[in-house]
């Protein structure tokens, strides 16, 4: 449904929170979020642009999130990389209507609505938190988990 | 909200949908949709892959819906140009859950479901008829219907 660097920022700020004590390095975000290193870079630029992770460079170094899991929305995280956002004028760019939307831009507005709003109920908390699932966020196993937490907190 | 190639397809679809009765040119359909011709023809090409538009090339042709408005669901547009999908597998590739999606993942596939069910809501005719607008789809303004209607026609 999204985009690949909205899912990705979505993983990588979910993989944070997760190590909400540590600076976590790159090397292990990348293995634990499956997402190639380049790529990872930017969409870590993105978000600290953003002011939702820092960073430190050298030895030692690697990212947090800039606030507690329980105070970042999905909704900030998906409009800091993406393009979900409410229709406020004719995309036409007919002037004479403006913000009157014809009945398909109105639909599409609606749905636009649905999932800020579905997004703007859910922190990053609330994923790790989830009573309803026996999986951790980023669908680790049982088996993976120590190896995760080794790379998370060398 | 929808990628580019979503918006524009959504916008040919509607177009025809109003001209029911005739091939519309593509050279109407581009002046009615703001779309670029070059752009318009590879999403044409799309739907008529699709069986969603059927068209005919030379003098007199055009393009028109292969099935009723009333017939055409807005989701089988968006899924026949778009990503608009459930997640049925962990996006990590993480054989070991499989379909028991973590709670990042669960979230957003909780997202296209209710985006699916939207679309999957509304037809084209819906749009033409709603009786909730006082706008014409595509934002025409009284103003361009003339025009527009003639574009159409010839």
């Amino acid at each position: 449904m999204f985009s690949v660097t909205t899912e990705y920022a979505l993983r990588v700020m979910t993989a944070l929170a997760m190590s909400p004590d540590n600076l976590v390095p790159t090397g292990s975000l990348a293995e634990l979020t499956k997402i190639p290193s380049n790529y990872l870079a930017k969409v870590l630029q993105q978000l600290a642009g953003a002011g939702l992770v820092t960073g430190r460079r050298g030895v030692g170094g690697g990212y947090r999130l800039s606030r507690p899991a329980a105070n970042i929305r999905l909704i900030e995280i998906i409009q800091t990389v993406g393009s979900l956002q409410r229709i406020t004028t004719c995309p036409l760019g007919l002037e004479s209507h403006g913000p009157n939307l014809c009945p398909l831009h109105r639909t599409i507005d609606r749905a636009a609505q649905t999932l800020i709003e579905l997004f703007d109920g859910v922190t990053l908390q609330n994923l790790i938190d989830d009573p309803n699932s026996p999986n951790r966020p980023l669908c680790e196993t049982v088996t993976t988990v120590p190896l995760t937490m080794n790379g998370v907190s060398h």
